[in-house]
């Protein structure tokens, strides 16, 4: 993709001061700049790079202005970081739209069905029964099973799994390796100490403008479904167990793990790492911090939490900081107990 | 699949109340029943749902007397929960049983051997002198290196990596994009400061009815093998690293990681998110709670250990419940020594 | 791959005991042996499996005599680990060698640049622009996206996933199912409690010898590069987010997690399972103990730290001794407290 200076000025309602046919092909931070790339200057912090900047061109505030001589072409706009912000989104969207048609080999069952504008990367494969919507992306050596259910404009990035059964709806995106659907972890003991697995019967349903990252797992059902709400964002690596429900537009970061049957509330912000047992609830509007580890229902809306087990975050951070004088703390015992028996 | 209620009842031994030639196509919760679903009634906490529920069937004990019309169809068994787990294992089995045969294109060496009732999906891949047995089934995309052997009813899901020279036993599960035989993190440092790999020469062997993951990875070993016993379930994003031995029916949840060398022993369950320190060794039958770092071997069998690091569960928990007053302790301390020094 | 002991000798610059042309195809250890396999002997702890091994041969220091009849074929060398080392890099190297050439089917776009000696395996995927060195390999199933480049003998594993716009090194390893410039946890919080996806545009850069762990995930920066030095070497399942730079010959172990817009210095080793937070700065050579949860910056250099938030590691492991006594610690300042209200 390349634009020139005045096609973005254009876009961004700014006016140029310098060279308006100049190329752009690129965007980069300031201080990172190169000929065929735009940055924006926002922070006055970083103005020193804008004297020093390879950048073709910088987007700045219509107000600033320069105390020294700049080579770069400038863009003057509103608001200089919303602009980039334009231009990041206008740029990302002409990138998604690039890719449609059917890449060869690739495999789709003939009782399936792909609406319009759909792109099929190659070694991709699409089981029985599958029903695909349209402007669908499905990057290659993507797996969709049997009986899959996919809404409009979701894309599905290469190498990720999608197990039979599983419903997933418009404007989702699911990163690259992650895996939907496989079958939960469950299993009951048999009396020569050995496990039986229990037919793993359910499903997972994935709502609206979700957002599952690279390398996360999400477990279906025993019987039931797995539940992902309209709007969640699940960052990479997280694991998501059988029968756990997650709240609409609750954003959950790297690493972190939810066991089987838990359901987390609506607009929750939980960290990294973070560690929820099984079989329990979590309220709306609940903020866990990275590393906590949830062993309780959290029954009061809004609350702030961490620590293991989880308990409200400031205090979690004052028991903190006297762990860290524990030894002390015993040594003051130890003399106190010598006074006293002396007295 | 789709069943009738009459066969259904023939299946699980029941006598059936209402219509027996309706078809059932889906189980369900009684809580979440539509038109051709069959639900269970077992705790009575749930018999409200039976006056209500859209399920065309409901399995329920013989005994059982509804206080209401109901509308469902009722099969009445010695004991409703048993027979739907019944119902449930021969479904799976069904579904399971469902594929056979090769479809193309999928890439196998012409030194490579497979026994009868195989199913090799499409983009799967068997490297040389690979020995793979009947009734195993490679899902598309998955990947088996060279010199690889797979025994009979093995299930390897869609992207499983399985690396050259591994050896699996019969009746495994390996889940979607898990990773198996990978070259075990090795690194010698230099005098410049620079890392020198270790070769890794090592093998991964997993025994007869073992069930790893979705996305979990199992080193090979530098020299002799890793090893995974019989009967152990590993769940979903767990970290098995060079040259370490899990002992039989040994069950263990997601994120946890089990670093070099380290050997687990026979019937032990761990939870989720554990760590287990490089070159220790775990007794039989210890139960490890979930988010527990382990540092040092445990040499008694049969104990229970949380926290971090590991100590006896009731001890760290009655630690972790005074570790919140921490802050108040501390302050009591300020106050005795105060009172003291006044005197 | 087949030697006769006579040319293991050779290559090691030993003298032989025993038949010289004996054929090896394996290494073990000395307690694991079969016929065909070749061991050694270093640490006289394991002298006793000398004497009943089925190792067809043994390597051993040259002033080792034996005090019972040997069955196997000793070498002699100088130093029989660092002997028994060269001869498992050796094989490595003959083993990495052997993969040459173009499994079909596979793709690669017109406009896609690959070096000589390169190997491409079935299914695997090249895209647009691609600029792929020398004696690159790449294995069955992985992806390569768009305007990718691959430096000189850089070994991608199955299943990879390397995303658009990416720079890989010279002689680096991608293992199996990793994924490399996966877009970015960025999102902005709307007026309705909803969240929109920040575009991301940035890459990842990958210098030479680096080395990435299976199922590692490392995304690409919202604008600018997130950056892996020279000679970093990545265990599995780590997140590494974006806009993150880790200094050269760091060294960081399994299921580690790095927040957004750190950056950590050169030549640290970071223990398993440790979480650190975004926006911070972690001294050149600094260690950090496994499961530890960095919270700040770390400004003094070659520090050792550990616990949650991390500390010094000495004081953390007091800390952590003191923290199992805490019940008694109460009552000790119970009792303190009646007693001196007593007097």
């Amino acid at each position: 993709m390349e634009f020139t200076v005045k096609q973005i000025a254009a876009l961004l309602g700014g006016t140029v001061d310098g060279n308006e046919s100049l190329k752009i092909s690129q965007l980069s931070k300031i201080e990172e700049g190169k000929e065929g790339s735009i940055s924006f200057l926002a922070n006055l912090k970083y103005e020193p790079f804008l004297y020093s900047t390879a950048s073709s061109a910088v987007i700045v505030n219509k107000d600033f202005q320069p105390r020294q001589p700049v080579q770069a072409t400038l863009i003057f706009v509103d608001n200089s970081y919303s602009a980039f912000t334009i231009l990041l989104e206008h740029v990302n969207r002409l990138k998604q739209a690039e890719k449609v048609g059917v890449e060869q080999p690739s495999f789709i069952a003939d009782s399936a069905r792909a609406g319009d504008r759909i792109y099929r990367g190659a070694f991709s494969y699409i089981g029985e029964n599958c029903v695909i919507g349209e402007n669908v992306k499905i990057y290659p050596q993507a797996y969709i099973g049997n009986n899959v259910t996919i809404g409009n404009n979701t894309i599905i990035h290469p190498g990720v799994r999608i197990i039979d059964n599983t419903v997933i709806g418009s404007n989702c995106v699911v990163k690259a390796n992650a895996v939907i659907g496989s079958e939960g972890f469950g299993f009951a003991p048999e009396a020569d100490g050995t496990f039986r697995a229990i037919p793993q019967m359910g499903i997972v349903i994935i709502e609206d403008n979700v957002s599952i990252g690279a390398n996360t797992t999400i477990d279906c059902a025993t019987v039931g479904s797995t539940i992902i709400r309209k709007g969640v964002k699940l960052d990479n690596l997280i694991q998501v167990a059988h029968n756990v429900e997650i709240g609409k537009n609750t954003v959950i970061a790297a690493q972190t793990g939810i066991a089987g049957s838990t359901k987390i509330g609506e607009n929750c912000i939980i960290g990294g790492q973070t560690g929820i047992t099984g079989h329990i609830s979590i309220s709306n509007r609940t903020k866990i911090g990275g590393r906590t580890g949830v062993m309780n229902s959290v029954k009061t809306e809004g609350q702030s939490l961490s620590g293991m087990p989880a308990f409200d975050v400031k205090s979690s951070l004052r028991s903190s900081v006297v762990f860290q004088r524990l030894p002390t703390l015993e040594k003051r015992i130890d003399q106190l107990e010598k006074k006293l028996n002396n007295q």
